[in-house]
């Protein structure tokens, strides 16, 4: 009997092992838009570069250490809400009133459990606030002060308003607010958010997304990062994908969700699914953006149908990606690369 | 030459005339749940019938004199809003400090545009501030102050605080306070919305969804009503939905967009993809409440997973159908109808 509990404690004990040998992979976006000379100067896509590259590691080396993809795409959002490059959290955009207005979600492909907090000020990692209302809270979405007083109770990082504020946030709303009919970013074609996906050993799945939202925005405007269906979406059975683009449409056409349900509906690969709603569904509707995706074999997709995406990858085999501009896919021979397409960086 | 032009006047002036041979339907929801005999009195079950035939009779009428699916689910929204036995607009439920926070949302199955606002106060028609989101801003979702600073720009009727409150919903917010633990409504298995879909002469679908949310709910949350995907969609290729039920299950699962993704990817009537969606999916996933739907030929479709769900429909044949409990289907023998779930009113 007691060599029986002994063999059945060894047989439970390998079984975790036999599953840790499923792939990890971990991809990251910075934001998809118009790239344009006077938005990038080679010092800031050099920095640009290097925070993509320190968000996608950090996270890859929480699933290396058989961490879980939750902890993994967390970890990836919090670097790049702490880096004044991307829009979230510190260098988010301002909203109207010259404020830092800021949401976030995250999704559990495993349980399709989710989180999410809309408008949120303060906050140094809205991430974390979202992950609370996933594990803490009995909902989904919480929003403004209320999603504030539920995330003080975690005793959360909180930072002054100036601590979120750069030069060149202060800049842009000035130069926004400073257009005729100026009202949103919306002219400037480009729509900023950060968002990482992963798969950890377990096969789970996990997606997260966080933005300032648009510039200048107003009358508490929600954008599509923290909808769920829309900006963010996770299923062990399917995909994990986080969006970024004009999120009007992404609501819209519940994008993150569509590229899933495409998945399982068709039984099409992630490549395919992800494509057809990023360069058919939202170019003919006329909507900018792109994502970030990946499937339960641990596959990267990340179309864009914009000039540029900031996004980086580290795949199954271990091959770390970072791109910007379109033709960034083909690094090995990029010198050969003739997109038109492409900016001339 | 001006014959030509007379005959051509006249081919034109028939084509929308023939469009407007299309058939014409309209269902609304007041929400779903366990029905238990202290929540319901003969004379509060015929006001809520009443209520729910009214609503969907002004919707019809809307569509009956040619006018669009977008009015006349205003129209049936509007009238819901207005009656003190549904959580929407006056008689809403209230929130764990007394207050009224209303969401709603409204889609157009035409042109895929949407609008909607969270958690906003004094407003008597919450839906027609969604409507204006949808035709008047850039935006899809806009929330709390915000959205009210952008609707006071319309001119949209408001109300004192004390209009929207009755004495059913201060003795229930009472009554939750008093229980130990109490934290939102769920321990009441009652979960309520109004919604309404329909199809007008032209063939075009709509949904909107009209609430006020959680009883004694806290940190602003959001539920699934004003989410685009979630509990409110609406396209012309597949269907429209309006979903009443625990909301957080609703978002997590996108279940109005589901519904609608089903019957597109795998040529599946709504009856099926609407049944699957109540009865499978969110069933198994523990979680209650239902759906009214409709498709682009007029068919109407109203699953549930609870005791009763509010609901009435006119259909495409005319007929008018109200019901409560799950029985009601079968309004004409009723007396006959055994079904083991079915309350004892």
């Amino acid at each position: 009997m007691i060599k029986l509990r002994l063999l059945l404690a060894a047989s439970l004990f390998i079984a975790p092992c036999a599953m840790a040998e499923g792939p990890i992979a971990i991809a990251v976006h910075g934001g998809a838009g118009t790239i344009t000379p006077d938005q990038m100067t080679p010092e800031r896509e050099l920095a640009i570069r290097a925070a993509l590259e320190q968000a996608v590691k950090a996270g890859h080396a929480v699933l290396d250490e058989g961490g879980s993809s939750l902890d993994a795409v967390t970890e990836a959002i919090r670097i790049m809400e702490d880096a004044p490059e991307f829009n979230a959290g510190r260098g988010a955009v301002l909203t109207e009133a010259g404020r830092v207005e800021m949401d976030a979600a995250i999704m559990d492909g495993a349980t399709l459990e989710a989180g999410a907090v809309a408008s949120v000020t303060g906050l140094r990692h809205p991430i974390d606030a979202a992950r609370r209302v996933m594990t803490d809270s009995p909902h989904v979405m919480l929003m403004g002060e209320g999603a504030e007083v539920f995330a003080r109770q975690f005793e959360l990082e909180e930072k002054p308003t100036e601590w979120f504020i750069t030069d060149f946030r202060r800049d842009q709303l000035r130069a926004i607010q400073a257009e005729p009919q100026a009202s949103t970013q919306l002219s400037e074609d480009w729509y900023s958010t950060v968002g990482a996906v992963a798969i950890d050993r377990a096969g789970n799945l996990a997606a997260a997304t966080s933005t300032g939202g648009m510039a200048n925005k107003r009358w508490g405007r929600v954008g599509d990062s923290p909808i769920i269906g829309a900006g963010t979406y996770a299923n062990n059975q399917t995909c994990a994908v986080s969006a970024t683009g004009h999120g009007e449409f992404f609501i819209r056409y519940v994008v993150a969700y569509d590229i899933c349900a495409r998945m399982a509906y068709t039984a099409r690969p992630l490549a395919q699914t992800s494509d057809e709603v990023v360069n058919l569904v939202l170019k003919n509707a006329g909507a900018d953006g792109g994502v970030i995706a990946i499937d339960r074999h641990g596959r990267i997709s990340m179309p864009f149908n914009t000039t540029g995406m900031y996004r980086a990858a580290i795949h199954r085999d271990g091959r770390l990606e970072v791109g910007i501009y379109r033709d960034d896919n083909r690094d090995d021979n990029r010198d050969e690369a003739s997109d038109s397409e492409i900016s001339p960086h």
